[in-house]
């Protein structure tokens, strides 16, 4: 990953992201997954709310291929790293790395693509393309 | 509770429904509480994606008393019983038990209450409070 | 899919899996079909707490690849269609399909493996492959 | 409240949190609420997993009440403001509330209460009760 492009979310696992077996429960990592790409749209000033009053589009999860490297426990503290690996006006991948300290314990790619009012497949608006083109550039 | 009018439903706890100390992470209790009332609610006809498109009402949860007088496991089998203790425009008290065979798990007394489109409190629709009050005193 | 060998478990949306956009929140999926895996496993008498109980082995997700083709609402009823399409001793792999009616909502394969007591991948137990080598070629 | 002794929280609501109204769904306070103690006792060095490990207890909670004053949205920035409003060897209470900048949300009591190794209501640790006790006297 080019660190200047990644962005850093650190993640507590409390009670309720844990399941009978002690560990975190695997769809959870989504969870946390799609809060690092919230956190990572927020530092552009890309908030999902006002994009969708602005413009009437939603961003949705296309597809997702997830490997669950190790496990994660209670009170264990998570660092998620996100970056855009791919981008044009009809979709985005994200590549994110779950890590808990140097153990790296999830790896996820994200396919994000946009719908719009009446939920159909849209393209990107060009203003958040500029945008997300502009940080992937820098 | 008067028999009669007791809604039953049957739920089994998932792995997603457990926490690290192997019992059903108590925040769910609720969830199969809403999914108890949901249903009791379709029995009367009354789905709430349609009661929204029709009449412009969501029910609201207002006020929760829920006492945990058991645990229940991964792969536990509970019912859950609902009937409505109290009705009136404005409000409709539910009294909901969860039992895990003949043992008591959880009581809890929700308080619902209507908004409208602007999210503002709201008077229950004549329809509404009709076929529910109908029911109440079969 | 062979029709024969395939699982089958109905599902309802409730609030509890939605999200703001009114469409089920995308990590859900992954926990339908766990539910799915798990009442597959049951049908063959493998409660997974009694597995673990017996043979001190639980099974977890190693790996997830979901397409989410269209979209569920509030009130749908889903069906979920489950078989294993690869089985050895070290892993299992999962197809499973979400359905709306006649529609494809999403497309699952999870490959699944066991850990031990001490949480290390363990090969899967004589009897419990015998069960699900069997089902397979039924 | 007494200022000095309340701990504080800061939340983001994601889309996880919220439901098809567009608003945060009922039962996500109480996981927020639990996040809060849980760094509420955290800020004591009283970590769950360690309290468990040591002496062989875990925090159950026993009842909850909960008033859900106004409603909470995407992208909602919330402030849960916990305190210990009682406190014996048998039980606590934790008294709390969830802000959104100076609106209150919601308002929890919420009595917690100590299980032993085999799931037994138990006497909380002489150590724990002198941690929690000194605070709440300062």
């Amino acid at each position: 990953m080019d660190l200047k492009k990644v962005h850093h979310l650190s993640i507590r696992v409390y009670y309720e992201d844990t399941d009978a077996e002690g560990i975190v429960y695997h769809s959870k990592y989504l969870n946390f997954a799609e809060r690092a790409r919230t956190e990572f749209l927020r530092s552009y000033n890309l908030d999902q709310s006002t994009i969708e009053k602005k413009y009437g589009l939603i961003f949705v999860v296309k597809l997702i291929n997830i490997d669950y490297v190790s496990i994660a426990c209670l009170d264990d503290y998570l660092c998620i790293k996100t970056k855009i690996s791919k981008l044009n006006k009809v979709k985005m991948i994200f590549s994110q790395l779950i890590y808990k300290r140097k153990n790296l314990v999830a790896k996820l790619e994200v396919t994000v693509c946009c719908l719009d009012k009446n939920r159909k497949v849209a393209r990107m608006n060009n203003q958040i393309y500029a945008t997300l083109n502009k940080q992937e550039r820098e």
